[in-house]
Parts: structure tokens; C-alpha cells; sequence
């Protein structure tokens, strides 16, 4: 009984929280993986394979999935929370009802939420009463979960307010395949993860017009230097954008024909109407909303981020995809360290 | 006659010099291209192509292809140098021989002398007599040829010791399509895009064998970070590695199979050897030579590259490059930070 592994629960069952659960399941952890449909919760537990999600993949014995949240959390002290950001709080607000123990949640998401502009871990932390609450922690990196639940090699950081719960959480996932790293700055990470899906969607659009892998890479590089200056002014460390959840997701996410965001991009850069692609993606589209919140934060910030606003433009005003594209490559400086000094001086402030 | 616009030589016709020979002369300059080569010259002026090297592409008629060096030289006063790394001294040679008037020399190939450790611009600088050089511009970024010659949107930088002279080569490139960005930081734009091709032979061996997106965007962070780190020790600006001559062309290097070296990388990666991969490409592999040099660099200034090291014992003792790989993975530190605070250290110092 004494080299048991922990117990953890992980909320939702869609292809991130699965391989998830795939990675902690290999370490020897018992999941307890939750779903509120009963189809899939019967598809995991009989036939080992969550076809939607991740498709052609078998799942250790070791992952029970469970309808029930309030069972699903039975006796344990430590959750992976991969509800899209839009669920969270209506998913913290069932937990509470009946939640008695402290609990460590590891949040995987990747977004901030419009209008109150808050990061995910400072979503929780609003929702989440002290008595339950024993830390914070987030994970995030260059990770397509159809390539972990394939054992290919992965890296991710974690970061925390208590770091030591981050080097727990390090322990529990770290493999030979998925290898995690700590980073003290939680801005920075939870920054670096949401913000990327803009860029995504940016470089969607770019090749949905057809311009290009030259402007595609144009676009990471600026879009890198606009997530840094806004992520600086919110108080984030700029190397973390150098690092893996920053430039590390951000190429993932652009260059990968595996991510959503980019996917959604690449059918308005075709013509497509907003509502129709996100019909027809059938999965949440993270970058969307969080165009949105950036924009917000730009202003919020005084913060000069050419990038979001014209793609806001693009997604909520109905500006169309090729002018506003055009406009961008013209809006551009002259010289590049002019841009690439502002940022410095930012970097500089804040040490 | 007073509207005429300068004539300007190109030296070399493969796809990066046709291409930056179609920019030109989208902008009117009259060119002359210079190849070696009697049946390339012949196919230029009398079909307008250049089939081996940018197949499809209909040259524009202001290009005159010209066998005698001499000749393409004839009342010039910017040329363009793109021939590969190797070739740059002996092409330097046969030009001082008759060349009267002082040149502008804009170079645009991307590499390391090995044993020298010079960067082009500096061999330029030991090959040329004072009395027939004018100005040394460098210019790069991510920049494909085959999307240059097709008009897709494209950004580069320019850099010289006089930025008088890069701002007068920005403005005979610029057009609507191809972007030029100056940056004073000429040591930066040298390093950023020779350095960048070690890890492009190292995305492509990630990929040969299997590794899948998320390997390599953890490679080529952590690529990014040793180049980084390299680079400021020689000198150059350490954001320079966060533009266009940097992460992007970087993005552009590893992620496309335009690339040659991410396609010498690949065949590397499933098993070929390299003698056969150098073999079967038929075009110059630049990141071969630049690994012999990075790795030389790396120990004239003490600085950590494992990557680059790595990438070393695989090209050149026969070290097994699954094996190499799964060291490397093994060898990086658990906290990100300590990493991106090393070089922030060496950024400061740079400041």
C-alpha cells in the first residue's frame, strides 16, 4: 500500500485532458477522468479509446472514467482542470457544492476572460473558497495532445505562486517522454499560453489568403513581439516569452496543421464567415474569445498591439481579411529595432 | 534618361539570386545576372526562365543573364553576392582582377567560415581592396525564393557599418511585396542567419525520426536560446534574435520543406548517411559547414550550445542520431528559468 501512486482526478475528457490522463496513468497514477457524457464515460471504460478526441489511441486501464463530478473527486487532493476557459467557472461552481478537502488544481487551459480580463489561475482563485483551495498551478508548452498520447517527446512548463506545489506537479507528470520544467513566472505562462492563439489565428488567415510560410514567419515574430510587450506591462517576465510557453507554443500552434486556431484562421482567410467556421469546428475555438479579451487589454494598457486589433477588426467588424492584411504589411515600421527597442526599454523597467 | 533607374549586378543564379534579381527588377533596375553556367545564361535570356532553380517563374525582361564576371560588372555600382559561403573568396578574387570603380557589395548567403570563425561580411572585408569597396550590406530574413518569385508578401533585414548605405539597398528593394526592415545590429543579422541553419539540419533530424511538432518546438526554442546566447558573446544586440533575422527566419527554416537544410536534416534523421544526403541534394547544404563552425565558436567562447554540440558528433563521429536526440532531451535543466537567466545575465552585460 505504501508505493501506491496518487489518485487524480482529471475534469474533462477532451483530447488535452485525455492524454493527460495518459501521461499521469503511464507515471502508475489511478485516474478518475470525468465526463459529463455517458456515451463517452461508457466508450473509455469499455473499449479503452476516446475516438472523438483522440482517435486511434488505446488508454491504459489505469484512466475509470466517471459522470459524476462530486465522485470523480472522491478522496482526491489533486485535479487537472482542461474544461475550455468559458467552462471553468460554472465547472468550479459545481466542485464547491460539495467539495470538503483542499484541493491542488493544475489548470491547462488557455485563455483570459473578456471583460474582466482576468488570467485563468485568478479565475479560480475568485470562485475557489481559501477552505478548499490549497494551490494554484499551471501547465502549458508546445504540447499537441495527439502527439503525447503517441509517447512522442514533449516539453511543458509549470508555474505557481508556491512553487513548491509547481515541483509536485513537475514529479507527478515528468516522464521520458514529457519532459516538464518549473518557471517561477505564472504571468508569464498563463500569457504566453492564451495569447498565442491569436497568432494562431493570424497565421491561419495568412495562409488561408495564400501568403505564404515568408509573411506566416513575419507574422510569429511580430505577433511574438506584441504578446511580450503586452505580457511586460501585465507584469510577466519577457524572458518566459523566449521560452516554452511563449515562442515554443507560439510556433506549434502556427506551423501545425493539428491546431484548432489555426484551422479556424485558415477558413476565414478563405472566405468563410465567423459563425460558420465555428460551427463547423464542433470544438472551442480559445482564440476567438481571446481576441477579444487582448483587445481589451491593449487598451487597457495603452499597449501598441497591431496584430490583435487587426484581427479583431476581422472578427467582430467584419473587416475584410485581405485589406486588413495588406494594411498590416504597410502599418509596419521601417526600422525593425526601433519596434524591437521599445520592447527593450519595457524589458528594462521591469528589472 | 534622367528617371532611369541604377543598374545593378547579380552574382550567382541560383534560386535565392534570381529571386532577389526579380525583386529588382519589379522595381526597374535594369540586371545583370551573372552564372557561371553557359546553358543557364542562354535558357534566361532566351525563354525567360531559370527552370532548375525557381521552375515556373517567368523572369522578368530587365534581367540579362551574362557568363563573363567582367562583363556583369561593366559600369556597376551595387552588386549583389549570392553565392554559396564556399564560393565567396574565390568570387571576391576573380572580381578584383579587373574591377576598377568601387562596389556596394549587398551579401545575402548565410554562413560561418569554418577555422577563420568569420562571418562573411568579414571575409568580404579581407578580400577586398579598400580601393574598390564602397559599402558592406548584408540582407536577410525569412525569405524563400520560391515565394519571393511568386510576389507572396515577404520581410527582410538589412545591416551594414553604415547605415547610410543598408538604407539606400532598403530602398532598391522595397516594393509592396518584399518588406525591408534596416537594423544597425550587422553582427546580429550575420550570426542570426547562418546560426539558424544548425538548427534547421536538427529540426529536420527531429523529424526523420518521428519526433513530431512538439519536439520541435522545444528544439528550436531552445536552438533560438543558444544562438542567442552565442551571438551576444560575439557581440551582436540580443534582440536582434527576437526580428526577422532571428526567430523568423528560424520559423521560416525549420518548418518549411522549401528548406534544404531541414530536408538534409530529415534524410539524416531516417537513417542516410551524410556523405549521401549531400550527395543526392545537388544544391549547397550551408548548415553543414556552419555546425563545424558554430561548434569551434562555442569553445573559443566558452558558451553552452548542446544542440549545436549534439549536431556535431552526428555530422561528423558518426554518432547515431536517435541516441544523440534522446541525450539531448535528457541533458536540458528541469527549470526553464535558470536557462533564460543565464542569457538574460549576458544580455545585461551586452546593455
Amino acid at each position: 500500500m505504501g508505493n501506491e501512486k496518487e489518485r487524480v482526478a482529471v475534469i474533462g475528457a477532451g483530447s488535452w485532458g485525455t492524454a493527460l490522463a495518459l501521461v499521469l496513468a503511464d507515471n502508475g497514477h489511478p485516474i478518475q477522468l470525468w465526463t459529463r457524457n455517458e456515451r463517452q464515460k461508457d466508450e473509455i471504460n469499455d473499449r479503452h479509446t476516446n475516438e472523438k478526441y483522440l482517435p486511434g489511441i488505446t488508454l491504459p486501464d489505469k484512466i475509470i472514467a466517471i459522470n459524476s463530478l462530486e465522485e470523480a473527486l472522491n478522496g482526491i487532493e489533486t485535479v487537472v482542470l482542461a474544461v475550455p476557459t468559458k467552462a471553468i467557472r460554472e465547472t468550479l461552481r459545481e466542485i464547491i457544492k460539495f467539495q470538503l478537502q483542499p484541493l491542488t488544481i493544475v489548470h491547462v487551459s488557455k485563455g483570459i476572460e473578456p471583460d474582466s480580463l482576468l488570467r485563468i489561475s485568478e479565475m479560480i482563485d475568485e470562485e475557489m473558497p481559501k477552505r478548499i483551495l490549497k494551490d494554484i498551478v499551471v501547465l502549458s508548452g508546445p504540447s499537441h495532445a495527439e502527439e503525447v498520447s503517441l509517447r512522442h517527446p514533449t516539453t511543458v512548463a509549470v508555474s505557481s505562486k508556491n512553487m513548491e506545489a509547481a515541483e509536485k506537479i513537475q514529479d507527478l507528470f515528468m516522464n521520458q517522454h514529457f519532459r516538464v520544467y518549473t518557471n517561477p513566472d505564472l504571468i508569464g505562462v498563463e500569457i504566453g499560453g492564451a495569447l498565442k492563439n491569436i497568432i494562431a489565428l493570424a497565421a491561419g488567415i495568412s495562409d488561408g489568403l495564400g501568403f505564404g510560410d515568408n509573411a506566416k514567419a513575419a507574422l510569429i515574430t511580430r505577433g511574438l513581439a506584441e504578446i511580450s510587450r503586452l505580457g511586460t506591462k501585465m507584469g510577466a517576465n519577457p524572458l518566459t516569452f523566449s521560452g516554452l510557453a511563449g515562442i515554443g507554443d507560439l510556433i506549434v500552434t502556427c506551423t501545425s496543421v493539428h491546431s484548432r486556431n489555426w484551422r479556424a484562421g485558415n477558413m476565414l482567410g478563405k472566405g468563410q464567415k465567423l459563425e460558420d467556421v465555428l460551427m463547423s469546428m464542433g470544438m472551442v475555438v480559445e482564440g476567438v474569445r481571446t481576441t477579444k479579451a487582448a483587445y481589451q487589454l491593449a487598451q487597457k494598457y495603452n499597449c501598441k498591439m497591431p496584430i490583435t486589433e487587426i484581427l479583431y477588426q476581422i472578427l467582430f467588424n467584419d473587416v475584410n481579411a485581405k485589406i486588413a492584411g495588406e494594411r498590416l504589411m504597410a502599418r509596419l515600421k521601417t526600422n525593425e529595432m526601433e519596434d524591437l527597442v521599445d520592447i527593450l526599454s519595457e524589458q528594462m523597467e521591469q528589472l
